[in-house]
């Protein structure tokens, strides 16, 4: 099969809000091949990525990543790796390349999947998908009150792990978070498993996150995440040496195995958190469980969109048995639970199963997803570049 | 001061060729503020540039690049770094913002320069600038002959340090490497400085990279250059632990002073490459060039377009006077000459030294940079984002 066409669309609420919540818009991506049609999405500014896709080449290493993709033979997983190969060959100086690619790369698994009748993990080599145990990502509340309602909600829908972060945590007091955090225990109960995301905000102050380490034991809080900004190495690494049974979490900003791979050499991370519409794919995602695996490093996927970029995120650790936890967002935006047709909800046990449909095993609802949809139009030099494909001719 | 204005300027050859030179297009910034201009360039894709410049945002971590410039306080150095600041926290999940964001911050230094009349390498705290050895950049012939000719020239021109890179290099055998890097020390002369530049050609196979050191040994070569992809840490550090005298040299990818750094710990270069339009721009190289410095690792700009961008990165720098070396491109594009009114041209003594004047000591020719202009228009729902502006009205 030869690759046909590789179409972006993007989809955006009719209102973004300034707020930590990454479902307000998507860019799915249809890949076209032998007849056969594979979805993918990209976590990523839509704009960006799609002028990323179309942009005039300024030289041989920085070329649109269509060039790289259209045309080229796609008939097996070692085809996706070597297409893969040559968009960071031919982008390797075009920045945003690295997030677009990862929807047309997973778009790919999904096409493969179908041809096949096979899901992705099947692709990967993994004889099942074991279930995850979903945790429920959420907003600290602007107080330590709302954040108990929050944390009872949570548990009372079913949820036994629980992940707050962002809001007011980590910008006041050291006991302001002591109490925020105290109150999302105290709401979430002595059994569920509770995380905290403090969203990067000590950048790479090692002695601010320290001072948050004793009320985090005393929670007995999992895992701490993203305490600095992905590259700080050096500094995650100072405060994994101090935090005890808290481990650290991160690795969300990764757009590259290496990345990734970086976190789990250098910065002393107990758990890998991988996006793959941002990484390069599902590809590379499944290069980065197997590294973390055989370092004692446990693989979680980062999601934070629709059931689609949920799917392919879970692809690359199902057969990981061990690597348990999932974070499933719980509050998304309408446009990311009705893009899909299927979604991947929590079974009688509490517990994510990935459907054994062919590919990723959900479809987009092209209807529900036409009324988000944004019109661009990308004119240089008088030729117009891009504008938006029709979404209903392929279904 | 307040920023009044950022306007991006897309300008091209008429026509780019797929070929390793980077100085076919490139992407003007002029930022306004208090009555003055400062300009910058970032190394980087235009229209991608463009579009994170003015997308739409995505959510609170996903704003586009001009949010957190527009209207912000522009009085001294410290608000380049609290304004980078801004971009990494509104911007942490659009990739492009790093490449974005570089040409912006090399505009408000230059613009700072002008205000206080001073050069930008004093603005850094640097009482003077050290002359810089230029190395002629160039990529290897198509045969060993045609490299030795190469060599040959440059060396006639008055370089006594020269650099071969891509081209045929590392795509076939060792004894036709050999051959080529043999050719090279032949035609430039036993005392002269040589590099070579792999071009990420091995992407992380350390063995492929290690048959090639005894010819750059016997060639008394001082620095292979990016023979894996920026990412490979540990292939590096393998590859720097054989190789003896032959340095690695590496860097220019990093978008983050971060990168860079990890290079630095965890790669084994003797030679940190940055380029001050990608690396977040002239505040952070500087960080790398303290960070490098301390640790034994002499710093070297890397610098394929205009003058603007050869003096934005030497600046990082330019206090440093055992840090010797600079890229310094001998075949641009007539664009990437005729940009500037003037040039950082080698001294009687072959050495290259950074303008006196204020900011940057570098003008662009509006007159010129106007025939050269790419005319770009981004439409979102209707609404026009961006349209190219007038480039004349604030010369």
């Amino acid at each position: 099969m030869k690759i046909e066409s590789v179409d972006f669309f993007y989809l955006s609420m009719p209102e973004v809000r300034d707020i930590g919540d990454g479902s307000q818009d998507l860019l799915l991506v249809r890949l076209a091949a032998g007849g056969y049609v594979g979805w993918g999405e990209c976590e990523a500014s839509p704009l960006t990525s799609i002028a990323s896709l179309v942009c005039p080449m300024s030289h041989a290493a920085c070329k649109p990543v269509r060039a790289s993709v259209l045309g080229q033979r796609l008939d097996d997983i070692g085809d996706v790796a070597r297409i893969g190969r040559l968009v960071r060959e031919n982008s390797s100086d075009l920045l945003q390349a690295d997030h677009t690619f990862s929807g047309i790369e997973i778009a790919m698994w999904d096409l493969l999947g179908r041809v096949r009748g096979a899901p992705v993990y099947e692709l990967l080599g993994y004889r099942r998908a074991y279930p995850k145990l979903p945790y429920a990502s959420q907003l600290f509340g602007e107080t330590p009150h709302e954040t108990h309602e929050k944390a009872r909600a949570v548990r009372a829908q079913g949820y036994v792990a629980a992940k707050f972060g962002w809001g007011p945590f980590g910008r006041g007091t050291v006991e302001a978070d002591a109490e925020q955090v105290t109150a999302a225990r105290e709401g979430l109960g002595a059994d569920a498993v509770l995380l905290v995301d403090a969203g990067t905000v000590w950048t790479e102050d090692v002695d601010a996150a320290g001072a948050r380490l004793a009320v985090l034991r005393d929670c007995t809080v999992t895992w701490l995440e993203e305490p600095f900004v992905s590259g700080a190495l050096a500094a995650y690494r100072q405060l994994a040496s101090m935090s005890g049974a808290v481990r650290l979490a991160g690795g969300e900003g990764s757009h590259s195995p290496y990345m990734a791979e970086h976190m789990i050499d250098h910065a002393g991370v107990g758990y890998i958190q991988i996006d793959a519409g941002r990484v390069g794919g599902i590809g590379p995602a499944r290069r980065v469980a197997g590294y973390a695996r055989a370092r004692g490093v446990t693989y979680v996927n980062h999601t934070f969109t629709s059931h689609l970029a949920l799917s392919a995120s879970l692809q690359p650790y199902a057969g990981f048995e061990d690597h348990r936890l999932c974070e499933y967002p719980v509050e998304p935006a309408p446009l990311a639970m009705e893009l899909t047709r299927e979604h991947l909800v929590p079974g009688e046990d509490g517990l994510i199963r990935l459907p054994d449909g062919p590919g990723l095993g959900v479809t987009p609802d092209l209807a529900a997803s036409a009324r988000y949809l944004v019109d661009v139009e990308i004119r240089v030099g008088g030729e117009l570049l891009y504008t938006t494909p029709d979404l209903g001719d392929r279904s």
